[in-house]
């Protein structure tokens, strides 16, 4: 936690994810506004927490990581415009992190898109409202997709007993998940997504939450299997997700970088033109 | 202020206005993020603040107001796009409160639109990234503008005694600035627009602040004229706007109602389609 902080009022203006009161009553002390979601910025010490990571799980609300849901014959294709990452190839149970641009080819986020469909994708933000540009280029050539939050939010699951911690709840099928894959698991009645993903090179999953009721149920029922686990409330480790490489979108990635200054040259297919607006951009930069 | 509150560490994720410095030195209590940039809260007390803004005059770091720049033959147009207000007959001097909607007609911001010129416009927004639906459109529809953050930061001066308080630094002139016009000041060797505008009944102006450099002067100037109106630093009042009906978009407006659902049916022009995105919408709706 930084040595510098202010008082914030909680206001209406923030939303709280369903796990927002199990993780709070969990002792966090701080709190950020990430995609107007309140985020917890720890709970003991960044010490503390960086190393029980390492040894044991944790379990975060990161509620905050909010979805866009497009779904439509054209959700593909609005997708696509978005970024220079070439989807053509993406499996139905496939996560791909994606860089996107404006038609400057400058970064507008730099979310994780999930497949959940043929024609339904999630992204998973980071803090910008990136639901904005994708109703600004469906409204512009009238595409036929649907753009809205479907109120779905992370769950993660993360350290070296995650496995142990999701197969006690959902099976042992979860062991076999592959990395940015996802499958179906039954929380509590209702199929939700998980995947294998989460910012942190220790890894783990992140249930994709649907709706704002459960929370607590399912929170507490971690709790119980993980207790031998030494399961513990926590959210991202600054300094984890800093020594395993991982960019945060208005930290290290600002709104005026392309992909090549944001380092993610990986992810931008230049050969060809995939269908991404800022294409001549990010060609001429 | 609220009475429920939590503690926020300040990081690099927040902007911080040209004014930060002194209105924190000032004595805020507290801060909100809003557009990425910290907005205090309050000073003294809700009640003393209120009644101080209806005799006397106060200056506000309202810079989290954060500005689009929308230039180039193709500006009016998509500014004309993104809502239903008519913007035709606007003057080059002219500012306009505008509902923006998305593609099915729902609230993406509600701005205030400055033409600063034929050309270039200043979208003065509300808390969300609604530059990413221009920047949307504009890559959509290859449009001949520019759409970028121009780090213009607007300084609030309001109350009964705010023209007493600009004229001393800009003169008798500012007396005679109509309702929501704007005009050129002389900001210490630099060009700025004042507004007569502002998130008060009470009414004042709004510096648009160009640029990082010359807050800390500029506010010790002001404080400096206005000792004898006993000027204060402050914020909007929560208690004030509302008594005025003044709305505030992600409290009071969200972004599933249209502008009729928010109140706002004076500000659509629905006798004509003038070129609004979410004109089929919002007739149907």
């Amino acid at each position: 936690m930084n040595a510098i902080t202010t008082t914030m009022p909680l206001t209406v203006r923030m939303q709280k994810s369903p796990f927002w009161g199990r993780s709070h009553a969990a002792g966090a002390k701080a709190y950020l506004v990430y995609n107007n979601t309140l985020i917890a910025t720890g709970f003991t010490t960044a010490e503390d927490e960086y190393h029980h990571l390492k040894s044991a799980v944790q379990v975060w609300d990161v509620g905050c990581e909010r979805q866009i849901e497009i779904v439509g014959p054209d959700a593909a294709k609005l997708v696509q415009m978005s970024t220079p990452r070439d989807l053509a190839r993406m499996k139905d149970d496939q996560c791909f992190y994606i860089p996107t641009v404006d038609g400057e080819g400058c970064m507008t986020n730099d979310p994780v898109l999930v497949k959940v469909d043929e024609d339904r994708f999630w992204v998973s933000i980071s803090d910008s409202d990136q639901i904005l540009f994708y109703k600004g280029v469906a409204a512009a050539l009238r595409l036929d997709v649907v753009v809205r939050d479907p109120m779905v939010f992370p769950l993660a699951i993360q350290g070296p007993r995650a496995d142990d911690l999701a197969s006690h709840l959902w099976g042992d099928g979860v062991r076999d998940l592959k990395f940015f894959r996802h499958m179906r698991v039954d929380v509590n009645g209702q199929p939700m997504l998980l995947a294998r993903s989460g910012f942190s090179a220790q890894g783990g999953f992140e249930l994709y939450f649907d709706g704002l009721t459960g929370g607590d149920l399912l929170w507490d029922q971690l709790f119980e299997a993980g207790r031998s686990m030494d399961v513990r409330a926590g959210i991202p480790s600054q300094s984890g997700r800093i020594e395993a490489g991982m960019l945060s979108f208005l930290s290290d990635i600002t709104a005026d970088m392309t992909p090549f200054e944001a380092g993610l040259d990986k992810m931008c297919e230049m050969s060809r033109d995939v269908g991404c607006l800022g294409w001549d951009a990010l060609r001429a930069s």
